[in-house]
């Protein structure tokens, strides 16, 4: 018997649309860009209302993105956040982005992490996470994000992530809200 | 700038030497190829001393397998349960193992989930978690298992996954003591 190797790539728009050489100043510019690709991700029907960066947070340098492919890609663990991390982690050619020889790296999504999005946080080596949307907002999708919990948050912290809450919420709900207007999929409801 | 896919895979090894036809009745069988597993990445020095495989629960039939990979592919996600949920989920073309027209399936893991599988478990559809050595056992070499509380395993529960704990605990945990006799890296101390 047979078995195939697993793929990950990004929906062609991600390759055509992505200003990669774009120096994101701010944190406005960042979060925009993980709203943006979330907004992309369900207008263009590609996946879930969720999209993230991880940028270099001194320069403002893009790293790497990734956008909900869940369905996709017939992958449960394809979250925009996983796939942001493995697509810098295979363009830095590392299992971490924490280093002495590396510059800190961060995580912007678009919405709260869920439980595997969070474990996979603490793996990565970024030092700060934002999100946009918030748990409530997706569970009002119905899209369950899992057991975290306040002191999931404080085992990050405690390990010297910084945590960003709420940024540019109502951005990204309203994301929420088109993906709930047209019907899409809710793949762990 | 060119971005490239990400690509999954197992070792060689796996493809020459798991008996893909062998029908797993038993739980021993089951989570003596997951520890078989979680040895042979030791000995082959291929990743850390994690192994887990995904089966049809009733029939035993086995759906896929997955060794920690973390080192080997520079992917941080790539522990051996996220390889088996991937590689279970591109052998059904399905981004769940859960569904009207699918067996109930579950994972038999080596070693207790960390907060990042824990997570993905509850994604990824199966209805029942087998685990050999704990947290405790894993955390005495250095290895961090994440955000995971008493709690995170009531979610699961909750929502009807099965939790089997320490099931042949001291095989898995002598396969620990050999990757730590080897000096084996630890990735996410």
């Amino acid at each position: 018997m047979t078995r195939q190797p697993v793929h990950i790539d990004y929906p062609d728009w991600v390759r055509e649309t992505i200003a990669w050489d774009t120096v994101y100043r701010t944190d406005e510019e960042r979060m925009r860009l993980a709203i943006a690709l979330s907004s992309e991700n369900v207008e263009r029907e590609t996946g879930g209302p969720f999209g993230a960066a991880i940028f270099e947070s001194d320069t403002g340098r893009l790293v790497a993105v990734g956008t909900n492919s869940v369905v996709r890609l017939n992958n449960c663990t394809l979250h925009g956040e996983m796939v942001a991390f493995m697509m810098a982690q295979a363009r830095l050619q590392s299992f971490t982005l924490k280093g002495s020889q590396l510059p800190a790296h961060e995580l912007v999504t678009s919405c709260e992490p869920c439980a595997m999005c969070l474990g996979a946080t603490l793996w990565s080596g970024v030092r700060r996470v934002s999100y946009a949307a918030t748990r409530e907002d997706a569970a009002r999708l119905h899209f369950d994000e899992g057991p975290v919990f306040p002191a999931s948050y404080h085992y990050l912290e405690e390990r010297g992530i910084t945590i960003v809450r709420d940024f540019l919420r109502d951005e990204a709900v309203a994301v929420l809200e088109r993906y709930r207007a047209k019907s899409g999929t809710i793949y762990n409801g």
